[in-house]
């Protein structure tokens, strides 16, 4: 295709995509009372390459042909894909702008120890069952590894689209699950780091672990430290140029450039995304910002959930129908276990727990990373691959049915000597 | 490059490019009072693959590396490019809507005339002066031909953003000018038919050249006519849909769609994006679009501008400097009495027709993509390239720093007879 072609085809996808999402995302608020998010989804999924979107039309021809695997659809339309990972970048540092700074720094801590439970547990359960249901020969089988893996990912991008749906974001739930599933990003990439190792060598080295583990965490420390320490004097510097458009743009800029930079240290863009919105949030920025923010928002981000939705290739999820349900519930209870019985010792009630819990679940675009990942390099077969996307699928979307019902009321989620 | 390195390419150099775009506008409003828009193109000249850009720092590395000409330099970032393209979809969308309808057919006949005069003279001028200046055997020798079509091509993007930042998309030389760009591309289409088949086979016969021509125009009126009779319902569709934000992805995603149809009907995308913003202009829609589309707008369309100044290659102008200053000359010259003299027949005063000639002197990306395909084909060399990237600088840098003065002052641009 020459590139005028290219652009023809993104402008067409985009249209598509954007009329989807509006008419998903109507029907789940107005007919399901359900989040737009989860219709977005949905619309992705009918219009996607392996539903609609593969069927080919007579003169039409196809809108996203040539998808032969999920992860060989992203491949073939970068355009595309890049459009939707902005989307996803965009939508974090909005979750960070929107997100309390102190609040942060005081759930820090617990989010750490919330993060590693909702690591440990998936991990363990998810191999386990690999192993108990036959498709690994032991825990060091990599593609137990790899189950275990895709299990621990969080995908902050639902849960922070969800809360700021329906407003509670600033809750110390809403702060913890964020907090969480960034620091639940680093230590992913030790597991990641350390799985590839022992599949590829057969084994990794302790010191390995240590040094990417440090420069991960220390990155985003830097990031973060460097963000609060510039970003008055940014948000001096950027209020200074005229009109909030042109605000909009250089704070838009300095997220786009944390973003790349977290990439190239190996951490998700979406981790940088999120700390310069933190870092931005206690500036004089925020509310012009968030006024601004608006019309990009509603544009970039439904097209990046429509995309998520186009990944779900139905006919790999048929393959291991039995293990791919277990794995799901364990996805589910390992993560509200994982997460919810640290939060209770955290100062947290039930109710608190819980929504942290269920915040926690959704895997989404990380775990398709994770499993793209294991099946380009032959590591899993596409009945695993299958799997990991059925169980992404059953977590995305179970996460905004729940969150929204469990967030209902304006119970206090803290036990009554913390309650602020 | 894997799609995760391209997404980060892509981000680092969007974020570079918005830095550069609101300081270029910054520093052109308040150091030189001039447009933003020339702000933006200078910067992205400095930023661009032919100049900073290329430079290749240590550690870092070059930013916009492996663009071996202008024209290589959008295949090689095609994600880039995309997003570009999309801006310009954006702006004449935004134009399109601006516009009042009924100003628009009142002046349709009257723009018609204007942009056949700004079609014939700079066309007869181009291809005798590259004859003269014996670039070219003769007039039917191809590098004369394509010499006349990259003149007569407009390029309304410069023009309408200029006219919206000073608030007069509205008045009658506004929407002259903007309907007389329009005609101007699809009578361009027809110019480059005739030069591609000459050039290719040695001639073209008439019924082909009325084929080409009659799609054109026959889509064009097509789609405005749907456009309009639509529209109505489309707005009060959209308008039941919740929320400023949805309207606005949807009536986006019109403009998307009605852009991709032009273009598979061999018209410009940015054709089908006026006519689309054009016919919802007219609806209830218009202003909750105005208000919303602001932020899409202030991230998109600079990014379009300075990746227009990006193109400019520098070493490829210095190759035929004199015939380059000749031919600017000429592409000044021919639009302004090409377009005046028509105009000073059809109502317009003297002020009423400079202001529309020289609201038709940017040639900008329609100039470059002839260019593109007169040197990918062979059928010019780098020397006349480099002298239709100088044309075009020149005429697109020169357009808004006439535009801003000779708009000045509210004075009618019609004679007393026939103002309203």
């Amino acid at each position: 295709m020459d590139i005028t072609e290219i652009v023809t085809r993104l402008v067409l996808q985009l249209a598509i995509i954007l009329v989807a999402a509006k008419i998903g995302g109507e029907v789940a608020e107005r007919v399901f009372k359900q989040p737009s998010v989860l219709g977005e989804l949905v619309a992705g999924m009918i219009i996607g390459p392996f539903a609609l979107g593969g069927v080919s039309f007579p003169i039409l021809g196809s809108l996203f042909e040539h998808a032969s695997s999920a992860t060989a659809f992203p491949e073939d339309n970068s355009e595309l894909y890049a459009v939707a990972q902005i989307g996803s970048v965009v939508l974090l540092f909005r979750a960070g702008l929107e997100t309390d700074f102190r609040q942060f720094v005081r759930y820090g801590g617990p989010a750490a120890v919330i993060a590693t439970g909702g690591l440990l547990l998936p991990f363990f359960l998810g191999a386990s069952a690999t192993v108990l249901m036959g498709f690994a020969h032991g825990f060091t089988d990599p593609v137990a590894l790899f189950m275990g893996a895709i299990m621990t990912a969080t995908s902050v991008g639902i849960t922070a689209r969800v809360l700021s749906d329906i407003g509670k974001i600033d809750t110390p739930e809403g702060v913890s699950v964020l907090a969480a599933a960034v620091i639940d990003d680093v230590l992913g990439i030790l597991v990641l780091t350390v799985v590839v190792g022992i599949a590829e060598s057969g084994g990794v080295s302790a010191a390995q672990v240590l040094v990417v583990g440090a420069k991960a965490i220390g990155f985003w420390l830097g990031l973060l430290a460097i963000g609060v320490l510039v970003a008055r004097r940014v948000s001096g510097l950027l209020l200074g140029f005229r009109g909030s458009g042109a605000s909009l743009a250089l704070a838009l800029a300095l997220g786009f450039l944390s973003a790349a930079l977290a990439e190239s240290f190996g951490l998700a863009m979406i981790i940088g995304a999120y700390s310069m919105g933190l870092a931005l949030s206690t500036t004089q920025l925020r509310t012009r910002l968030e006024e601004a923010i608006g019309g990009v928002d509603h544009v970039l981000v439904p097209i990046f959930f429509v995309f998520m939705g186009m990944l779900v290739d139905f006919s790999a999820m048929r393959l291991a129908l039995a293990f791919g349900l277990v794995i799901s519930a364990l996805a589910i209870v390992s993560k509200i276990v994982g997460c919810g019985l640290p939060s209770l010792c955290l100062g947290f009630n039930k109710i608190g727990a819980l929504r942290i819990g269920i915040g926690m679940l959704p895997r989404g675009e990380v775990a398709l990373i994770v499993a793209g990942v294991a099946l380009t390099r032959g590591i899993v077969g596409s009945d695993i691959f299958g799997v990991a996307i059925m169980m992404t699928v059953v977590t995305t979307v179970l996460a905004p049915i729940l969150l929204v019902p469990a967030f209902k009321g304006s119970q206090s989620g803290r036990r009554k000597q913390n309650a602020a």
